[in-house]
């Protein structure tokens, strides 16, 4: 029976160690990183046993490793450069995408209905929390740096994509078939003139946005409607 | 005069030990944290030779060391308990403060007309990031518990401060003898039902809280205003 647990442990780790790329010391740190916390309210444990506080940490250390590669690969790009970059690369869409490739959803413990993607998400950065208790800074920086951006990520692509949340607000309204619609307002007076863009779905309002462009405005109001919805998601 | 150069360099060196609690390698890295890009302007250098970039690093690096911090310290605490104690930590009203009792004052380059609190904070920011890019993280990270923390910060008195932006709005528009007014409306219906506040100051929409409660909803006002109105005095 010993033997078995044991064998059952190893057999784990040495799966882990295929996406860390070294072999992990502290177990259950990383099986408390995949636990979403649906889990433990189904079988009455307390929530801080789920992963949402190794994914506080490792959001940070994410946020942290990120933005020394990038402030070292970019010398000459000043600091508001380096803000919309990292908020691409930190993005919940960016990080749900990147834990499916290198296939955390086989380590993913859930009670959830329906399968959401953002549970994905935050469980990378609850791995990278796990490799940071487990192995300290040095080791999280690389758990990053070769297995998720040398590997998975094409810095050019990433530069060239605009985080467009207008588009992406159309295409949820399509999939789900919700009813769409943008009110604008003309404010203010001569070059203090800006925009107010209301954005409601089924006639609820789920976005504000003001900016000195209707397009900008848009953007914002779309913008605040997703980071509602994924923090909601979560 | 070569050796006044070198002797200048190592008062400031000296000097700055005093704040740092080691003797510091690349002046240069910690020169550029001190200097606020209105000198640059007045200069003719370029921006990216400010401490805004290192403002970019530190901030990240001061997050994470703060969030492995805390999540060590209360270990039986939710997610949400330590992202909001997280927020009051690296709020710019603390780090201004902070940097003030470190005497960061003395080393700041810039040629703004008015004294800015904010300039404070974002160099001791920029100083965390040259500390990092200096000696590493650990040396950062033992800068800013040590140095920043043991030595200045209850951290009681801090869970116990709420952060309550309704009395400083209030108390900025006093001392500066604005008009500020507040409008609410109700909207939704049943248990849908919520709170929408404007704030108005000098007549001027600058902020907008929505919330199921009225006096949450003026906070979240007053909080958007308050965070706008940091960013736009740096």
């Amino acid at each position: 029976m010993a033997l078995n647990i044991f064998r059952k442990k190893s057999e784990y780790a040495f799966k882990l160690e295929r996406i860390l790329g070294f072999y992990p010391k502290q177990i259950s740190l990383y099986q408390q990183a995949f636990t979403h916390k649906s889990m433990l309210i189904s079988t009455n444990k307390p929530v801080y046993e789920s992963n949402e506080r190794l994914e506080f940490l490792g959001d940070a250390i994410l946020d942290a490793v990120i933005s020394v590669y990038i402030f070292k690969k970019f010398p000459f790009k000043d600091e508001g450069f380096l803000t919309q970059l990292r908020s691409k690369l930190v993005s919940r869409h960016f990080l749900n995408n990147l834990a499916s490739k290198i296939g955390l959803n086989e380590f993913i413990e859930s009670n959830l209905d329906r399968e959401s993607k953002t549970v994905l998400g935050d469980a990378l950065e609850a791995l990278i929390g796990a490799i940071y208790l487990d192995k300290g800074f040095k080791k999280a920086e690389e758990f990053v740096l070769i297995r998720l951006f040398e590997t998975h990520v094409v810095l050019e692509d990433v530069l060239e994509t605009e985080t467009d949340y207008k588009s992406r607000t159309i295409e949820y309204a399509q999939k789900g078939k919700h009813k769409i619609e943008f009110e604008s307002e003309e404010l203010g007076e001569g070059n203090k003139k800006f925009y107010k863009v209301k954005l409601f779905i089924d006639n609820q309002l789920l976005g504000v946005g003001e900016a000195i462009s209707k397009k900008l405005a848009e953007q914002i109001a779309c913008e605040q409607f997703f980071k509602e919805k994924e923090e909601n998601s979560n």
